[in-house]
């Protein structure tokens, strides 16, 4: 490993300083426009300026701190700032601050770049505060506005978003702007998952996000007396679901044992233990990279829907969500596989099984 | 079909007063001790003191409706008069004006009797309002009363009763006390379930009521990130679960055709579409009038549980509820089924799948 102590020690003095603005919560709580969300970005702000970076920040507080080079391509990396509720240390900030770190090396040990080197602290990716994902970098890079939305306290998106990005433009120095977009994006995130831990490999080099469908499967049964209806008198709408869950999950391993499939919500109406369950709906989320294959997946999922021998029992699907698999830069990946072998770090080619803001955004087919 | 005109009448007039007491809501609503509870068990007293019984309340609000014999013998036939929420118009309702009205035409036919004949209108058999069932019959059978309870209003059962019961208790010429048990108990009810309909029977004699289990599962995984967590590094709670009571439920119908197996009740936690569920819970309600088979169903379950092949799975199960198979008396079924044939009435004999005031408290046994 490298560690260029000073370095090192101020990254860790930035990283404590951010973690320790949810020190009185569970976990971390940056949500989006928050108190603790202005602290960190503003903060931010001051670690930028602090190192001699030019510190911008746009009407959705999306932060950008700049190390100018001799011409007008930008090379750009970073991360979130906000978190989900009771959060991880790491989803969002280590790409942030590590983003940081790096320019801050360069700027150090190189000088003045020829390209620009920017740092992007994106105002929000996770979608905890308000029903939406990747407004920041959606803003910045596709131009795309957030719609009328409240949080659970009925606070509009508008009036948090305006309150929060007025206390970080009144910082001194700062610039007021959404800059152009950059020739590339490099993103640092945590694995949200055990591959690199089972095969001891020190980094992931990501070839692409997954494509991910999510459906919304509803059961309708008879809903009847638990002890006074037959068995061969019953239209159980739990049996039924029970069913077609267990088959699918046979065939999602079948199809292909990479395809994530999980029925992660299900409800029973009416959820009485004395009742033969008349209505279930559940979730199916599956993501694999190959999108032919969600392809074959959702037919699988009508045909198992479709094969009920029970006239009574009726089975409605709707997808909600799909989100195309997304391939990154190839030049960029095998440079950074270069690099990874320069540096004697064990890497794996792997596909997110996660969104990002790289995807979000589209920010991954920029160049 | 018999049909005494004036007394069919009589009977639809008191079914219709009765039942229009709901008039305003969706089915019928007598949940113990509320307004028209009490409205209908004063109707009831009215009802019979019109056709000259001796009315009796006791503090539990069960009506009895006397017509006294010549010695201390009282055979008596009733149901209940609450209801659960929205529920049928016959459940319970049935029983006590078909028991007044046979009692009246015994006596406008043969005067008085020899045994007393009493007719039961029992306060509360469903457990709708509170957390308790058959507490009428059991106040009346077992001398059991009920514990410190409240309804979801945060009413406790003793403000509820006292409340409701004092309103009868003050109706003219009504006698408050708890009178001696009876010899017999005939117990008139709809049936909940398709048996008769499907065999074009006119009457059920019912042989006894069947042996009822209820138990609580818990299966335990891991809870984690349904797009980064591999298939084969899952602990997932939600497919441990589909998979026992997919297995359950065919071992249930091997068992026998007659075990009713039931999953009423169903969580996920933390219930997310993204998230691998780490946690269910679920019930299992069965059901068979011969208690060995369920001895052996019960082990069967414990044997499922234990199967996991994944240590990561954890499954624990608690039975809360077992209530031995009942078996009525056989003279008094004999007696029916000979009276089924005098009237020409078709029918069959059968075990209730449901519980009623004669099994809760134990009046089938009394004799």
């Amino acid at each position: 490993m490298i560690r260029a102590t000073d370095e090192w020690v101020t990254f860790e003095r930035h990283f404590q300083q951010i973690i320790q603005l949810s020190a009185k919560t569970v976990g971390q709580n940056r949500l989006v426009y928050s108190p603790s969300w202005v602290k960190a970005q503003a903060a931010l702000i001051q670690f930028g300026q602090q190192a001699g970076l030019t510190a911008m920040v746009d009407h959705y507080g999306n932060v950008y701190l700049d190390l100018p080079g001799e011409d007008d391509h930008v090379i750009a990396t970073g991360s979130h700032m906000d978190t989900v509720r009771n959060g991880g240390k790491f989803d969002g900030l280590y790409g942030v601050l590590g983003g940081l770190q790096a320019i801050t090396m360069l700027k150090t040990r190189f000088g003045a770049p020829r390209h620009t080197l920017r740092l992007i602290s994106f105002s929000e990716e996770e979608g905890s505060r308000f029903n939406t994902t990747f407004s920041g970098s959606k803003y910045y890079a596709l131009h795309q506005s957030v719609g009328p939305l409240t949080d659970q306290n009925g606070i509009s998106f508008e009036q948090a978003r305006s309150q929060a990005v007025e206390q970080l433009q009144t910082i001194s120095n700062i610039v007021v702007k959404r800059p152009a977009l950059p020739i590339s994006f490099t993103e640092l995130h945590i694995e949200q998952g055990p591959r690199l831990i089972n095969t001891h490999a020190a980094v992931g080099l990501v070839s692409g996000i997954v494509g991910q469908r999510r459906w919304s499967i509803t059961v309708h049964g008879v809903s009847n007396h638990a002890g006074t209806t037959p068995m061969n008198d019953r239209h159980d709408a739990l049996q039924a679901a029970v069913t077609i869950i267990y088959q699918l999950n046979g065939l999602a391993r079948h199809l292909s044992p990479n395809l994530a499939f999980t029925v992660g919500q299900l409800t029973v109406s009416p959820n009485t233990s004395n009742v033969i369950p008349g209505t279930i709906q559940f979730t199916i989320d599956a993501r694999h990279a190959d999108d032919r294959l969600l392809d074959q997946f959702e037919q699988l999922i009508g045909e198992t829907l479709n094969r009920q021998a029970d006239p009574q029992i009726k089975c409605a699907s709707k997808r909600y969500g799909k989100d195309l698999p997304a391939t990154f830069d190839s030049d960029l990946l095998a440079q950074n596989k270069q690099l990874a072998q320069q540096l004697s770090l064990t890497s794996q080619i792997m596909a997110s099984g996660a969104g990002h803001d790289s995807y979000g955004s589209k920010l991954f087919s920029v160049d």
